[in-house]
């Protein structure tokens, strides 16, 4: 049931990354990329400390070796991450200014990117500290960093993807009549854990009305006969996300609700055929959102058709009108449709997919026909 | 065991808060607050959505009524928060510029406030859509907006502290040799929701050589007799954080080891006798580092002395030397001083505290005596 635990990842793939990050900000003009803790640092470094108060930043600068600027306090964490070796540890203790201790690595007049969930505090005192520099996103400069996966880590999506289809297959057998949303929820994520996540990020039971709020988590409504009930749910198993949605019925559905389902389908599967090297990500939007309008339902699916996902659950690239950038082989974001009516039920149906050289390849591969619960 | 549910707060209260901090803002010369998802917008809303690329931000502008800017997803959830009628909701749809969104709303020549976690790409946004806007960090223009508890805040700090206080004569009983740390630290979290809490925030177990690193949580190093062991644990009761330290010693300790725990003790009873109104913070910090200073250990003691709690277990005021914030009746915060021999063991005595009218109260009152444990 536990798949093995793959290959850690060495010093030297996170040198590489650094040195890929390096070449794309010089690529884009920029004299270097600054990275706070989250994702990015993760990806980068292997380091995976908590956003604080207290100044982390992980500095590629232009011709220079990369820095890792630690509270004192936190370096003996920081020097057992996966990449210190391929990196330089600079320390800075309570009560000095952590800006001023970074401002000798950075060129003063030079334009950098930092990454999207850099504390605000911590941008304002690098633009204090360097008043000729400035500033872009990460995601904005350099929006495709994390998009393209290497081999190592599309297995491990592959993985995490399989490891929720598993859930899903085994919570087809849990009651739902008579049950909290809750209750499937807690089952969902018990589920992931046992399948090998180590961390669930989301486990939305949307039943009957709640299932047409997208953002709708799981609350104490009952789940009734007669439900449409739509689960998406995910997390993290070996550092790599996961994330598939499919939309349940409590018995038989009606044949407008068998309708809709059918309409939401058709469009995940025109979304994931549009999916091929060289084509736009808002093509993939547009393909499914194409079938939804002509059916009649444009106005009810209120969200963009898909996000990357990597060592998060939701990154760049977005299938979303406007979009322009191309699809890459190994780049990996979900597929993920629905259909809204206030007050009614929702449908939405979500796989993960990978770009491959002659189109794409799901990692989510349970029925997508609207299966019967009990 | 568990004590009755405070009663929750009111749309009032957020309504008041948002007020407080309307005027904060006036008298500090600022044309608004801008709050993200965190802290301070579950503080002033209510409302506790997870920060993301999507813009959610809570706009206090002089002389309008509160605005909460929400993706379309997500604004049926925040119609459900405490504090929503408080406040106007405005929503923007995937594929818009929320920023564009914000602009309306804002003196375009204003200088803001933006809470410390504001995404930087959010505060990059702003900054692009009205270059003639400037910004401080929340905590650098308006530190003690927060700092402040009122009576049901205290009530709720109060019953966080005396719940780590009954984690902590639990855990006493537990047995330490030849344990992990990771289990201790298991059985730790364990008894913190046992009394109520809804959140483990982290517990540290830092037993031998690991204690004398502040920042280590809890590894895989089996406990042994003679060993001292930092215990420093807490979490959110009801919203609102506990933060409490003892050090323990595995069997009966040295003559060196006791002289060590007593200075820290001492050093921690300074602190705490230095709290009263009007006294700058910097003095809690130097009344603590005096001790520890005299018995030649100062060199040891590596981080500042305290830190604020509240809806957050670290936020602002800060006992830090530079700090001259003076106290205030109301303000709640650690006083933790420490004594880290790198190599052999660390030793950390934290107590919550509350500023009264004459002086201070102790929120966490276990024997501040060094514990022998089995």
């Amino acid at each position: 049931m536990t798949a093995t635990e793959p290959a850690p990842f060495k010093a030297d793939d996170y040198r590489a990354r650094m040195a890929r990050a390096a070449g794309a900000a010089a690529d884009a003009g920029l004299a270097g990329v600054l990275i706070a803790p989250g994702p990015d640092l993760i990806h980068l470094t292997g380091y995976r400390p908590v956003a604080t108060e207290r100044l982390t930043l992980l500095v590629i600068a232009a011709g220079a070796d990369p820095v890792l600027v630690v509270p004192t306090l936190e370096a003996p964490d920081a020097e057992h991450a996966a990449g210190a070796s391929a990196l330089t540890l600079r320390d800075w203790t309570d009560g000095a200014d952590p800006y001023a201790a970074v401002a000798p690595l950075l060129d003063a007049t030079g334009r950098f990117a930092v990454s999207d969930n850099t504390w605000a505090m911590h941008l304002l005192g690098l633009q204090e500290a360097l008043p000729g520099t400035s500033y872009t996103s990460l995601t904005a400069a350099l929006p495709m960093l994390r998009a393209v996966k290497d081999a190592q880590e599309l297995a491990r999506i592959e993985a995490a993807g399989a490891a929720a289809d598993e859930a899903y297959g085994e919570i087809l057998k849990v009651p739902f009549a008579g049950r909290r949303e809750t209750e499937v929820a807690a089952d969902l994520a018990a589920l992931l854990m046992r399948f090998g996540h180590s961390q669930v990020d989301f486990t939305v039971v949307g039943s009957g009305p709640n299932g047409a709020n997208p953002h709708h988590e799981a609350g104490e409504r009952t789940i009734a006969h007669g439900d449409m009930v739509v689960l998406d749910f995910g997390g993290l198993k070996h550092g790599y996300g996961s994330d598939t949605t499919r939309t349940v019925h409590v018995g038989e559905p009606t044949v407008a609700e068998q309708h809709i389902h059918d309409v939401v389908r058709e469009a995940q599967q025109a979304g994931v055929d549009a999916v091929r090297p060289g084509v736009a990500c808002q093509e993939v939007d547009r393909a499914a959102r194409e079938i939804i309008e002509e059916a009649g339902y444009g106005d009810l699916f209120i969200h963009r058709t898909g996000h990357g996902i990597g060592v998060t659950t939701h990154e760049p690239p977005y299938m979303i009108e406007g979009e322009e950038q191309p699809l890459v082989p190994g780049m990996c974001f979900s597929v993920e449709p629905g259909i809204y009516l206030p007050g009614r039920f929702g449908v939405r149906i979500e796989d993960i997919v990978t770009v491959t050289g002659g189109g794409c390849r799901r990692f989510n591969n349970t029925d997508r026909q609207m299966a019967i619960v009990e």
